[in-house]
């Protein structure tokens, strides 16, 4: 069997193949020469399976959607804290070549405009790095989240740099201002072999994947990124990302996305998918024609924008009740003692504050109502028994945590016997005060060989 | 057992409560005169639990908070192409009380200035409507929202009008401007009114929710937004939401929010939760003191960061087999004809696209491994069976039901069986061309005995 | 024998006809419908004679120029302090209807825009005058300087007042601003019907030629305008006064002035003369398209721009020798007594610095030269005196008063005769000390009368 | 006989020795470290006299003051219309260092900031030019206004190249904007070499008067600037030259001035003087806080604010009657034939419009009332004759040349005898027709000899 999502991006890509409104950037030949029939598109999985359609292997310079990597590298060897003292995170409302420094802290508005990202590149490595060092550092680690070696343009990079003025003026501003400490044609040179970088649509889209994965990269599992990094530059996208039609792009297509003057569009959207497109025309923002139909059928059909509503938190409790046997007095194997009522609770997924909220929620709720458990039998020792099953959470973040923990706290407190299936350990109960401890286990049956005192077994389980 | 949230709400609050910076509104008296000791909070979830700590029934008027709302009822109103003729969508830069129009448009910015939000006001019920009746359908609407009723705070509303010099000076400018079409004062006497409604953190949190539900109240279950305006309202609070510091605020915070004057902040992350804070020293944004350090702590706390990452895509999909014993000749209990091992594949949560294509990988591999299924036995039937389980499957959005239909319709043409087990119709069969559609059936048991042929019982289950 | 000037104003306004790109001003029908084949000049000199050609009694409602006048009435009835409080001079780089107000002190950027307009006009008469006290003034003030009754064009006021929005907006944010006391709307009704008064280019000619003149009006001498404010506004219309264009007019053309949307500029060149044109079809800026080329070719020929340089300091001191025959022993008319060359400094001109600068220059080199005068005589007594001739003096502006009585002071000190010859009291000789006083005469033969003791009578004299 | 002006001067300067607010200009040592004691005035006639107090022989860097020179040196080499393709002349209403640049020319807004200055500097000499040719090109010039060889002072230059950063960031931009041709390193090192030269007051005062005198020397009598260029220089002084405060500037001071942040101040007012100031404290606009002080002090003690009226147009016109006798028959010398009253009309002063239209409305208005002259005499051909004497007229600009001559030619076809006294060719009647021309002398006497046929004197002349 066939997979039919790349007969499905072969259809986007055709849908917009036909628009040509606009014209390839033309500032320099090497750019406003490009093949403007070229049109590729490529989506990879937070798992790592890159699909893509069209001239999915052309290659064109990576130019300012590296800002959004470097600004992630700046923070890696500057800190937020260093990064944030040189760099705004506010749209600029002005075009992206404008200066656009913030009154008082004198920082560029943000690092998607030229002055911020000529910023952003003078941060990485350090301040006493050579240029050399700096740029090899991009290279090394765009080629990493590529996950091919990478090479630079040296046609692209000798035009560029022989049409560098505006960006060697931004340069000496912001070393006037205090801002840049290295010197400032060092910093335009690297920047733009930056940008020179070739790369193509599968490369970017499994950039942005890792992006929407954490930092992590979703074939080598090498986390690229801190997570705080991953966040700040995923945020800035949403905010500065599309030149300055921000609010246009998160409204219509909601994923956080950068785009380059040579026609390449990189989107992420967190815990889905990275995408990428590649088309030269531009339109008069400067941003792929063809990249963003594309961007916006994909957001349309594909549900991706991220102020879509998932309703994820409502499936992650499922309450169960195993039902055990305790064990009989003859070996007889079809005789056993009284049957308990133990009641399960089933976190599945990703927990965050919802889940956990839900099912502290369950709990009390079915706590309450005890004559629910053993109904008609002579329980005396499972009905004070719960357990909570963790086989299905992938996670559990810190709030999750705490209100689980807090949840078999205070049953515990209320004389109950607490088991939690834990398998991955997902749950940290070693942080926990001694007397507040569940027993861990890593299956259900372990947990009912606990409470049946013998080997009973399980008898049926209503669940699922 | 007590819930852990509101000891957890508490502490939070306790937290903030020695920051004293700042100082209330001073431009009328109502306002200035506010008990600035006050500070409370709210949470509600999607499901319509409402967890609140400190001065929760402290009433204030909503101020600007309601911008969002009533641009939401403009947009069901007006529809959403009537209103973005009227209304931009970007950052304006300025301060909210600029008329910050856009050149030839001549719109306000967006709707979270005030000269977007009389714009909006205006929009409301329809360009005919008398001033009363705008602000009883808002006034009603915000009701629904909170589920309660509101009202008006008189006090505040004449003390407003009474000084409402450069809102009316706005609306004029709007009216010169194209923009208005009704009396500017009238929209501007509308538009005080809408501000001056009475509130407290619960009513707006569960405004909020609402929100975070895609317009459907968590409590009543009615659809009070569409889908569509609720979208782009979260679009809107997320890059113009916090007056001049959306950056910064998507950037700390990542929760789409609006403030409003008299010390009140609303929030909304999509799915999740709506969350309130009140108090009424303001920062010199604007923004409630307390209640930024709050919804800061917050969001830190319980990983409310709109970019931070859910692996939700990787836990959708399990995939065990099913053991089914076909008939046997004899009617002896223990013995039967051969055991066929049919995969099947389990689809969980809210599927979106990672889902479906996840689905679809896992179904492409494990098919091009026939040796896996029926080992070693004479297996003649099941092997061509493959069941796709749907009953952990909240819903699907309109990607993952045309990939997992695709996937059903490819396997036919390969001569497979498929069962498709939807006790809520999830997938919508119906949609599918005859010769593709597969059976569906409301159980597992329903499709094992459809293939074993008789009344064969599962022998085992290597799920779960 | 008939003035050539009319003549030369024919040929101007003829070689300006077929200019016919722009459009008269379209936002109200009334306007939009001029007679755009109209064409009018007009000068006006500071001694009240006034010349015009083509279309000069046709009337056009003065708009924006009556800004100008109304801005001096208002310095006149608020003090120019109080209208220094309300109302900048800066220019403000922005369209002429935008509110441009200055930080911090709130003030419109200076009078010319409406919002600065707008509270000029508030200003007149004072701040608790009816709407209707503050027209009337403005109505009797401009006819006074037309030097006629003019009237109100209702047609325009009604078609204005109705289109109001944009400077309601503006007076309703004046008064939030703080700027504006009286009504908002009464402020923005009288501002139109200030510009609503109809006149023709002779009337707004002599207008300028009254500002030229130092605020007396050229005909009948009253003095309409204090200096202090004519200074104030003509600065002003030197800054702000042709929309955003002032850079533009003040090198090009040099003459303060100011224009109108109905097709009007008026302009005032200091101690020359006042100039009007008409004609409807308006530039981008807004400013008459065939005027602003009158203006141009006037400036140009006529030598007016402000920059020109008038030689004038060199003509204002002229030395001559008076020859005084002492009284004869004998009444023998032939024969008198010894004769003494007698210095006379001849001050003639409206003089200022330069000039009294120049005649200090010229006596301290004359008087080092003692032999140059009564050589080879037996002179006694008239080699001692001296005579300064203010006969030709129009006026000594104070620094000159303070030059040439400190001329003669320190002579008198010298042990000199001073004689003043001042008819006209032009030093007023009576603030000085008794001892430094010179003696003042009213004709030169009454000094030299004096110098020779007798009767005596001049010989001969140098100078003409 | 001393001077008063040099001890006014001095007052002056004692009035405002103790304002010690503001501090010099922090951003290099040099400047930093400034003796903020010093304080000197020098004022420079249009004929060449300097008067001076304080530290007038104290050497400054002059910094932005060499601004408006270069511009003018500019347009010498680059024609105007060269100029101004490259600099615009509007006030920027942004600080002096920031790029401002016009739309669409991309002209920095003026010679004045920054970005124009070193524009301007780019354009002296040539674009083919070296950097060494320009900067030798501006010194000497600067050195022939001054009056003596100027030098850069090595220290200053040294300072501000090393901190050169901004600039050098401008004239990047400048090159990217297309503006600039040459190296944008070479066009700042000039820009501050011309900006590190030293000057005093005085030399700054006599590079004024060179401006206020049409760009003649004063001392020299050479033509250093074009009358064009003066007019252009003194046009944007007026609106752009004072930092962002041009119309405070000009409604208080009225006087065309540039500042310079070494505390320099050179003021120029037309056909008056050259005034310069010096102390380092500078006001929050960058202006020498003494300085301006002393110039506002000046400009109101001595009138020189260029919107104060100078009423010279009404002097220049005299009208006197010449009593000719004609031959007599006998030759005794007490008896002559009939003695004819010529009317002649005296035109002094620098002649503009408004002297030459008050000629022709006095000679109108005379010869429409002929009974005036010759009454009871029966004169037959002195009546017919006219005399213009233009004896005391420095200049007559083209205007008013135009309109005397037609005077002349109006006459000569009334059937009148026009004599033209002119022993300076003002009035150029080589340019006129034949037929029109007047008969031209050098003085009265020869028109009086003409007039009378023979050797007849002037019995009296009622003129003086």
């Amino acid at each position: 069997m066939k997979s039919p999502i790349p007969d499905y991006l072969k259809a986007v890509l055709e849908s917009v193949r036909d628009q040509d409104s606009g014209a390839p950037a033309g500032y320099i030949d090497v750019l406003a020469n490009a093949d403007t029939s070229k049109v590729g598109v490529a989506i990879a999985t937070v798992d790592g399976t890159v699909y893509s359609a069209g001239d999915d292997e052309v290659e064109f310079s990576i130019q300012s959607i590296s800002k959004a990597f470097v600004y992630a590298m700046a923070i890696c060897d500057a800190g937020l804290d260093g990064v944030l003292s040189k760099i705004g995170v506010e749209p600029s409302g002005n075009r992206f070549n404008e200066l656009s420094l913030e009154r008082e802290s004198n920082r560029p508005m943000n690092p998607m405009i030229n002055a911020g990202a000529i910023t952003a590149h003078s941060m990485v490595v350090g301040p006493k790095a050579t240029p050399e060092e700096r740029v090899d550092r991009i290279l090394a680690s765009l080629s990493k989240l590529a996950g091919r070696q990478l090479s630079v343009d040296e046609d692209v990079y000798a035009a560029e740099l022989k049409d560098a003025f505006r960006n060697i003026g931004l340069a000496y501003m912001l070393k006037s201002a205090g801002i840049l400490e290295c010197e400032p044609e060092d910093a335009v040179r690297g920047y733009i072999r930056q940008c020179s970088i070739n790369v193509n649509v599968r490369d970017l889209a499994m950039m942005g994947a890792t992006l929407a994965n954490a930092g992590v990269h979703p074939v080598t599992g090498e986390a690229l990124m801190s997570q705080c990094a991953v966040r700040q530059i995923l945020s800035v996208m949403t905010t500065c990302g599309m030149y300055d039609g921000a609010g246009d792009w998160v409204s219509n297509i909601g994923i956080p996305a950068k785009s380059g003057v040579a026609g390449g569009i990189m989107g992420a959207l967190p815990g889905q998918l990275g995408l990428a497109t590649f088309s030269p025309r531009l339109d008069r923002r400067g941003n792929s024609v063809r990249g963003v139909a594309i961007c916006k059928r994909l957001s349309a059909d594909m549900g991706l924008h991220m102020m879509d509503i998932s309703q994820i938190g409502k499936s992650t409790v499922r309450k169960s009740v195993l039902k055990v046997a305790t064990a009989a007095v003859s070996d007889d194997h079809d005789h056993h003692g009284p049957i308990h009522q133990v009641p399960m609770f089933d976190l599945r997924g990703a927990v965050r504050f919802s889940g956990a909220e839900l099912l502290t929620r369950t709990v009390a709720r079915d706590l309450s109502q005890p004559e629910a458990h053993d109904a008609g039998s002579g329980c005396n020792a499972g009905c004070q028994a719960v357990v909570f099953s963790l086989r299905g959470a992938i996670s559990l973040n810190s709030v999750a945590q705490r209100i689980v923990r807090e949840n078999v706290s205070r049953l515990r407190r209320d004389g109950k016997k607490v088991f939690v299936v834990d398998p991955h350990d997902v749950l940290h109960v070693g942080d926990m005060a001694a007397e507040d401890r569940p027993v861990v286990v890593k299956t259900v049956s372990e947990a009912t060989d606990f409470i049946a005192g013998t080997g009973c077994r399980i008898l049926a389980n209503d669940s699922d």
